[in-house]
Formats: structure tokens, sequence, C-alpha cells
């Protein structure tokens, strides 16, 4: 993140008072409304930074769709519709084509949205609104010493589509890179059962060091237990814990407990020792996600 | 309109069954969520397209925000808050006091959001929540021949402004263009009596012909009875007609109905004829508005 960045969330976060912003350190906004609690989440993503220049535009679509409604997976919402942002190109049928694909498949509603001309780089942004299946809602803030820490699958997938979608390789499989696929099911039967979740979204250490530094904890994770592609070679095993698009779900169980959905233990929740993350027997050395800028 | 933006609209439109969309013709989504009528908006504004570039960043958060509420106004909804999207610039630190001080202006909490980077022009974008106040929510579509037609406030003084403000004019108050106010308070007074409302942000004329397209109705101006800013020179009240910005209300009456708000009496809605607006005894000459692209 750079200090422009910085600066200007921390002016932000003196804006905010309203509890259902979460201090804006959450991955959606959480309000209640008409007896029931609605969660609304706003991602954008801008063309030669989220996506190649050269990518196809439905997949930029189903991508949008996709990260948004993994931040309403994080809260185990059920989605209820879209709103979209979008900056007009040369040619915006495909967009329209992938973003109407998504929607079918997600069974997700498109509600309204604004479009607009730019003469930059294209950005596309996305408002999810979903409904919350239980309460308390999940949030990052209150994994507790003593809790399991779990992912919903490997990480490093997305990592291996991307290179081979860059560097051109046609025989590869891309699809995870470019049409993730968010953990809705798996967040709504794991919200009534966990103490913390989010999504991985920027990498599974620099994600995993926020829910740490949320609920003033430290996660150890074990590297051993870690899942991973299968076909990822052994030395990209690091970059793959730093490497983000894999929108799993990653979050703590009181100690005993069982997810009802398929998952794998990585580590235990300690009381706030020094770092807020080990990896194996120490902070990670290296770089420990993607920050967004 | 370009005809690429056309298309896309037209695309969106294809994909749109849910009846809160109301087929994206309207100023905002209106969906039932709980016991009650959630309204929620998402419009965006581009660097160059939207503002000047030389405007302070303050003023450009000021807008964002009157702009979406705007389209709460004319819902007759109480905002409940706003999610931004935002791409950083070298300075945000202005655009984030801006934003702060409509914030406290308006009474509407920052519920959440996204920064991004971006290489292009700066784009922000924000989603408005909002709580219906009466039912029905307000549409463009319900004009009746035989109601009147009325305004809330004049418009043209959004055009002074920004001339003056273009042309680098020190002594002019530019502050009509810089941070217009939404009429939040005369929109939830005027929901329960109208038969439709909608904001004026694109200019007079082609808001009207919009309206009156949507309810299948022709609106008849009278041009001696709309509103003008008292300093706007004689030879300009046509362009007042077809310039934006000024985000006063236009809505419709039933026969004989008296406003209990500030407005002006501006035609007469008549059965659908050749054209959807008569501006005196024919169809405006000329353009009708500011289309987007």
């Amino acid at each position: 993140m750079s200090s422009g960045e910085a600066a200007f969330i921390a002016a932000l976060r003196g804006l905010v008072s309203h509890p259902a912003a979460r201090g804006l350190a959450d991955d959606c906004a959480v309000l209640e409304f008409g007896g029931e609690t609605l969660i609304v989440t706003h991602d954008m993503m801008v063309e030669g930074v989220h996506w190649l220049p050269e990518q196809d535009p439905a997949d930029v679509a189903w991508k949008l769709l996709a990260t948004n409604l993994s931040d309403l997976a994080a809260k185990g919402a059920e989605p209820i519709g879209v709103l979209l942002g979008y900056t007009l190109t040369e040619d915006n049928a495909r967009f329209a084509a992938g973003l109407g694909e998504a929607l079918a498949h997600f069974a997700v509603p498109l509600l309204g949205g604004d479009t607009v001309r730019s003469p930059g780089a294209q950005t596309v942004g996305l408002t999810a609104l979903g409904r919350a299946t239980c309460k308390p809602v999940p949030s990052r803030s209150s994994a507790r010493a003593g809790d399991s820490v779990w992912i919903t699958g490997p990480v490093g997938a997305a990592m291996l589509g991307f290179e081979a979608l860059s560097s051109g390789n046609p025989s590869a499989d891309t699809s995870v890179y470019r049409r993730p696929v968010p953990r809705l099911a798996e967040g709504r039967a794991l919200a009534p059962l966990v103490t913390a979740m989010m999504d991985v979204s920027d990498g599974l250490l620099l994600d995993a060091s926020r829910l740490a530094e949320a609920s003033g904890v430290t996660l150890a994770l074990d590297p051993r237990a870690i899942p991973l592609p299968a076909d990822l070679p052994n030395e990209r095993a690091r970059d793959a814990l730093s490497w983000g698009d894999d929108y799993e779900l990653l979050f703590t169980l009181p100690s005993g407990a069982v997810p009802p959905c398929r998952a794998h233990r990585i580590g235990t929740v300690l009381p706030r020792g020094d770092a807020p993350l080990l990896l194996g027997e120490a902070p990670p050395a290296g770089p420990l996600g993607f920050e967004h800028c």
C-alpha cells in the first residue's frame, strides 16, 4: 500500500462513526434495515491494474461480480442484487455478455448503476447487496486464542492461471484466474459456526495477518498443512502463499469444532505475540501479499 | 448518447428482469427488504468529463455525494449511508476533506467502499442507500394527462457557475455548480402527493422528455413559467433549459393539487401526441440536454 493510499484510508476512517461501517476494516458494511440485516460491498477494478489489457472483457465482468460476491460469502450472506458502475470503451458487448453469463450463473439480479465516458483506463465498479443469513454476522475481529484456523481450498491456482495467461500459454487452464467462483454456499454453511471469517483476495499471508490484527491475536500457520494446487512446482510454494485472487474463505473455529463443508485445517490461534502471523516457527519473510497499490 | 452507450444500455436492459431494477429506466433501484423499502443508486464521475481538472477535489467529493443524494431525493427517500469507490491521485487529502464536509452537512454516514490505483483519469463512484418514506415510491412513469408539471427551483444557475469557474472569474459565485444541494426535504414532502418525480441533472428539457417517454404522455411546458436565475442574461434563457447540474426536482401533481414546498408550475401533462415534449406550442428545437456521452 502506498503512503498516499494509507493516508487516504486513515482520513476516511476518521470520517466513520456508524457501526455499520465496521471501522472500514471489514469486507462489507453490515446494516440493520427493515428488521433484517443488509450486507453491502463495493469493489472496483481498473484496466492494467486488476486485469491484463488483452483479457476478454467477458472475463473482467465475471471477475468483477465474483469478487464482490466473495465479500458477501465471507459474511455468510445471500446475494440479492448488484449495481454496476462502468466506463465505456470501444467495444462493450463482450462485457455485457460476460456480465449476463455471471449474473445467470450466480442467480443474482442486476438492479441498476451508471455508465460514463472516460478518456483513461477503463474503470469498473460493482456494488453487491446481500441478506445476512445468521447473526451475529461474521467479522474479521473475533478470532480467539485456542481457535483453529481453516481455509476452504488451495491457494496458488490463480497465480498459475495468471502466469499462463500473461505468457500466452494456450494449453493451460486459466479459468481459475479468469473466472473465480465465490464460496457462497460454504460461507452460508460456515457463518453460524465461525469465530471469524474473511475471503482470501490479496494473498493468504496478508489476509491472515489482517484477520490476526483485527482480532488482536497471532495466527500460527503450519506451512505443510496449507493446501496447494496439485500442479504447483515445489519452488513456487512460498509464492502461492502471498499471491491473491483465489477467493477461498479463511476462517477460525472453536477448538474441536468441525466445519460443515470441505475445508483444511491450517493452523491455530495464539494469544497475541510479537508478530500477528507465524509461518511455522517464525514470522514469514518476504512479501505477505498483493497490496492493491 | 453515443451509439456505443445506447447499445450497452440496451444490452444491460436485456439482462434485467427483477422489478426492483425498474427496467434501468429510473433514478434508483427500489427493493423490498425486511419490512421496508430500500432505495439504492450508484453514480460515477470522471475527471475531465464531469469536472474540470483544475477544480478543488473537495468540491468533487461534495458533488459526488450531492448528485447521488439527489437521486434519493427524487424517490422521497431518507439517506441511510454511502459507499465510496475511489481511484487514488497524487493528493487525496482535499477529496477526503470535502467528503467529510459533505457527509456532515447532509448527516449521512460513510459505510464502506474501495480505493484503487489507476494510471488514467481519476474516476470516482458512490453508492447511496436510502429508506423509502412513502409507498408507492415515486417513479418517472406515472404522470397522467391532466396533471400539472412543477419544478422546485430555477434552472441555469449551475451553467453560470460552470462558465465563471472555467473562465476563471474570481468574483463570481460558483457554489451552485461546485456544491449543489439535493432537494431531500422537498422530495420527502412531495413523495406522497406526486404522480411522477425525477431530479433534473442533465437539463430540464431532456429530463422532462424522459419523464414524458417513461409515462407515455406529452409534457407541455410554458417557457415563460420556467424559473430562471435573476442574473441570467436574456439571451441565455434557452441554454438554461438544456444545461444540467441544477438538481431541482421535476414532478407532476394531480390537477388542482398544491405542492407542500416552494415550487413553480411550469406546464401541463397532455395525452401522448407526436412529440414527448412541447415548449410553448411546438417541440423544442436544438439540444435538449447533456447526454453523459
